[in-house]
């Protein structure tokens, strides 16, 4: 039985924004009411950066608030969409006149009240456009639904879009931006065990021990379906192939890789992947031009991992070194 | 029974050091013969600072070599010293013609080949000092004995010993600077599951439902003994409470407090626990004038966490504040 350091479930997400922002109180601020994280000192005169979604894919999005990434983070319940009330509060907050870009991960409540709110904020004359994160190529189908589903790549998009907005570049540039880096970013996961939701006490699936769920969703969704367990060359290759296919990743290419921890997975084994996964690739003859490792986009304490690429086009390089300086992520 | 994501048990450190190192080439490299890891551009004519001990313990030490902390990290395998020759070789790479600080955590093997390294580099003509980290409060006892085990304070005295040697601070300056802080710097821990050596499918030991070892070790070390299971404001107060009594911290006293997670912990948990440490703190009178959060000083996956406090001196603030640039710190 998975046992949980927390107080209550109901005050989980309020308390641990409140412990992060007292760790770092230089960078952002945790408004309770109405529920949303902004930058300690807010910006001036640039395109606003939002984003935000359900809780427990920590440090998702507030530990990305701060110079050169979000303005502003609205974080819902575990699993579960902020409300349009809050997002468009959000939005507000982020707006210092240049309009603000919405960066959302493609899940349906999501869409829903980042749209209410791009419409609330219309209303109060503040400019929004929207990014839409769909990266997850477990669920990539040519049926009708939902669409791919928004993973790891957000952060890629939040860097590279801050990185943009800091700079000074007008809101329809760091929102196309931010498209053309969802349109050719993918990711893909796997995991040996599914996380507990809080003041749960068992995972929210279970797996037999000669199987890894692949394509798991950072929700625990169902993946694409359940292969060997073998050792971690092995796991992540299966990781890396059908990205290199999808990408259409040819020799002398070159790639930003993100090799992120899904919450459960410790430094070693996620460093060892890391290793792995920097061979598959090298081994095909794909450079890789950056690579970020790291538990960035989790769901709760899932033991696996992601990992999310993006062709290094010369002109995003500058955007993603550009300096940043957040809870999580400061170079 | 918990699995890995490893190739070999007997290759997890070294891959995984070549994984991190492929991952901030900019910052490090590896030299796996003969097993140390060094800056990637070494620094000219400073104190060098070299620190080590068993893996397991990640990102400590190879991730906190860079600019404004270790010249050369010296991993062991999983849970065990590295030996005097490889520490040797650490030492000596870690000179720039100013002497090398040796930071070395209380246990037996450690202890002893750091300190037949720092004959070895005597021979060299490589002035060496030792800065010796027994901060870990659940083994402080009267009785004749190995004394305290090192834990968590090694992360502040590479810091703060870090940004001094990186002003420029002579030999005796720096060494004489992190036995101060060793002096003053007091750690304590609990676990609600031990972590699960490599190649291992049990944890190094189990406890039951209702209960969490205080006191615990970084290598599953036993703790004072074992309380209840509790909520997390309750589990942290366990901390620090025995901490700010140690420590004689008075209403109006001020510290720096580093809220550690053990390796299982996910991010929600530690910074609601973090929030705990923090209200505990405030609530006694006790300011916390700088905080980190974060999982630092692991034990594998052990599923738990560290309170380290150490009274905030004026002048330490400084050399906490310095800029640093390493694989896991950055400010």
């Amino acid at each position: 039985m998975r046992r949980q350091i927390l107080n209550s479930p109901d005050d989980v997400v309020s308390e641990a924004l409140e412990g992060l922002a007292l760790a770092h109180p230089s960078l952002i601020v945790y408004r309770p009411d109405p529920g949303i994280v902004t930058r300690a000192v807010p910006a001036r005169n640039k395109v606003g950066l939002v984003s935000g979604g359900g809780s427990g894919h920590e440090p998702l999005h507030a530990g990305f608030v701060g110079t050169g990434m979000l303005d502003v983070a609205v974080p819902g319940a575990v699993f579960a969409s902020p409300t349009a009330l809050q997002v468009h509060e959000g939005t507000v907050a982020a707006d210092s006149g240049r309009g603000v870009v919405q960066i959302v991960k493609n899940y349906t409540g999501d869409v829903l009240n980042f749209q209410i709110a791009g419409e609330l904020a219309g209303d109060d004359a503040v400019r929004t456009e929207t990014v839409l994160v769909a990266d997850d190529l477990a669920t990539d189908t040519d049926e009708d639904g939902p669409g791919r589903r928004g993973t790891a790549a957000v952060l890629a998009i939040e860097k590279i879009c801050g990185a943009s907005a800091e700079a000074g570049a007008d809101l329809g540039t760091v929102a196309e931006l931010g498209r053309r880096v969802a349109r050719n970013a993918r990711t893909l996961s796997l995991a040996l065990s599914a996380g507990t939701h809080p003041g749960a006490t068992t995972p929210a699936f279970s797996l037999g021990q000669d199987e890894v769920e692949l394509g798991v969703g950072i929700h625990g969704e169902r993946g694409t379906g359940r292969i060997p367990f073998a050792d971690a060359d092995t796991l992540t290759a299966r990781l890396v192939e059908p990205l290199v296919t999808e990408l259409g990743l040819a020799k002398g290419s070159s790639v930003i890789a993100i090799v992120n921890g899904l919450g459960g997975t410790y430094p070693l084994e996620l460093h060892v992947a890391a290793r792995a996964v920097h061979r598959g690739l090298t081994g095909r003859g794909v450079t890789v031009a950056r690579s970020l490792v790291g538990g960035y986009v989790t769901s709760l304490d899932m033991h696996g991992l992601s990992v999310t690429l993006l062709p290094a086009d010369p002109d995003l390089l500058p955007w993603w070194d550009a300096p940043v300086r957040t809870p999580a992520l400061t170079w």
